[in-house]
């Protein structure tokens, strides 16, 4: 199957690799040969109709790569483009969705599958991709839009099958976790964990879009929309930042057992990001960058997945579930 | 599809609830029709080539069932059943898998996919019955035989896809779990949690089968079969119980911010289970009794996966997801 990849960023650069590294396994155990043909940046494209060689693109300055060609832009050509299945990784806007949005419209429009790992667009206009997808008979996946490897849509779609899902809890932002979690065990005031965070490149140099919940409440918008079926924006998440905990907050509730969270929630259809005090030990404790996500069900009760929500290869693993998930439905890959 | 229940216990009535609450559900959504035709119990079977009510199985003594028969049994009658799907929810023996494991290979053998919540008969002789299955073309499906409700094995197969697996650690046994977390947050000697944790009901009056890792080890055998293709038995797990753990030593490790668990591991084809120092707000520092299992992957890094691991409803509802697996692979259920 032929793929073209939006954006080479971290996770664009993580998609490729992962492909470089599991092309072979891939065909051996699925059955399956994936081809990436395109690679879009903002300045042009890398393009070879038989499959790029993904060494190169990986460790050549891409404009020196013999299939780049300036001006090759995802406006002009991806309509048109020979290819099944279009990666859109480029960075998110939460405001308008673009350019992400115009990128998965155009290629659901042009009969291609569309897996993304840009929350923008999954944030901003979630139900008209779906419907778009579904009038198309496209297939749209964006696993890796939320907690990065972890797998959240996916398990409620394939391992929580008939249980009604009544609740979401999370931690979906691994910079605030990061923050608290130095608070807690390094009794050190905000503004010390924020900069020892930038220092390590875990937060931004602007950090409002992680503290004040900004991110995470994107997150939990897809969550909304996709897993209980909400139909809400992102002006709907109540949001309170982390920035006025204390060291004095987090050491009081230490004392009775408790941690102080970053929490993104969804409980009778409110959605919230808001500090909450959790119990140790319990799922929602977890701490260092980590990010969390609980699903409230009917029969199997509260189910917890954990992992790392950034990251280019883990991205990219969700990004290639996605994919094999794509060309088993499309009857290109074996199913075990 | 007509389903066979073997098994009238805990799990097996969750069974046959779940399937009461949601058989609308999932004619509705996934277009499937499940019909349980049979119950078998040790002493007989209730019967009805055109499905059990199943309000009336789980409300009336089953001697008084008008579908009630007297030496139905499934030596007798399930290889000549008209069903197309077993399930296997007799009690664990660990030591033959019996009376479960020639149960599975009468239904395996008869052509009949089997699903099963018995530990015994995937701990014993994993590799022979998925030979079997796969012989014989059936689907042989065991969710529900590690970590209760928690996704594990569809975890890995459905929504970590392209991964390698290159080890497992968890917390297997609930009732330890509760004990040591007792221990912990409690401040009182491990006699006195585990009377309370009997008290409860949490443990069994004979507690050995969880404190010394019995039923831990079983399931870590199932997993490195599973999920890590190795090929090993019960004996070749090293086991160290938890009654020799101390309150003063919990005390020691808390004042360093760790915790003491009962940790199953597969570490370079090593299997064992075994009181290990955990970094608290770590994904295996969860307590309650909660069963943890985490995944060391390639890609996507360590993914852990938390919930309950024993209770009828809660098994059953991966049982459910085994059954809705099933059918659609089949062709008779819809996939989303």
């Amino acid at each position: 199957m032929k793929i073209a990849l939006i954006g080479f960023g971290s996770v664009g650069k993580g998609v490729i690799d992962v492909l470089r590294r599991k092309t072979g396994d891939l065909k051996k155990y699925y059955g399956v040969d994936f081809q990436l043909t395109t690679v879009y940046k903002s300045d042009g494209g890398l393009h070879n109709e038989k499959g790029l060689n993904l060494e190169q693109v990986l460790q050549t300055n891409y404009k020196q790569n013999p299939s780049w060609k300036e001006n090759f832009t995802v406006g002009d050509t991806l309509e048109d483009l020979n290819c099944q299945i279009v990666i859109e990784a480029t960075p998110t806007n939460i405001q308008t969705g673009e350019p992400g949005l115009s990128h998965i419209k155009k290629a659901l429009g042009s009969e291609k599958d569309v897996i993304t790992s840009n929350k923008g667009p999954m944030a901003v206009a979630f139900r008209e991709l779906i419907e778009l997808a579904r009038r198309k008979n496209r297939i749209l996946r964006y696993e890796a839009t939320v907690a990065g490897a972890v797998p959240v849509f996916n398990l409620v779609r394939e391992s929580l099958q008939g249980n009604n899902i009544y609740g979401v809890k999370g931690i979906l932002n691994g910079t605030t976790n990061y923050i608290l979690t130095r608070m807690t065990y390094e009794h050190i005031p905000f503004k010390v964990a924020l900069r020892e965070a930038q220092d390590l490149g875990i937060a931004e140099a602007n950090p409002t879009y992680d503290i004040e919940g900004i991110d995470a409440a994107c997150k939990l918008v897809i969550l909304a929309n996709s897993i209980m079926g909400i139909n809400v924006g992102f002006e709907s998440v109540d949001r309170t930042g982390i920035n006025e905990i204390t060291p004095e907050s987090i050491e009081l509730a230490k004392n009775e057992d408790y941690v102080i969270k970053h929490i993104a929630s969804i409980e009778n259809n409110k959605l919230e990001v808001a500090p909450r005090l959790i119990t140790e030990g319990s799922p929602l404790s977890i701490g260092g960058t980590l990010n969390v996500v609980s699903f409230k069900t009917d029969l199997a009760g509260e189910i917890t997945v954990v992992g790392k929500g950034a990251g280019g290869i883990e991205t990219a693993s969700s990004i290639l579930n996605d994919l094999i998930n794509v060309a088993q439905i499309r009857g290109e890959a074996k199913r075990f």
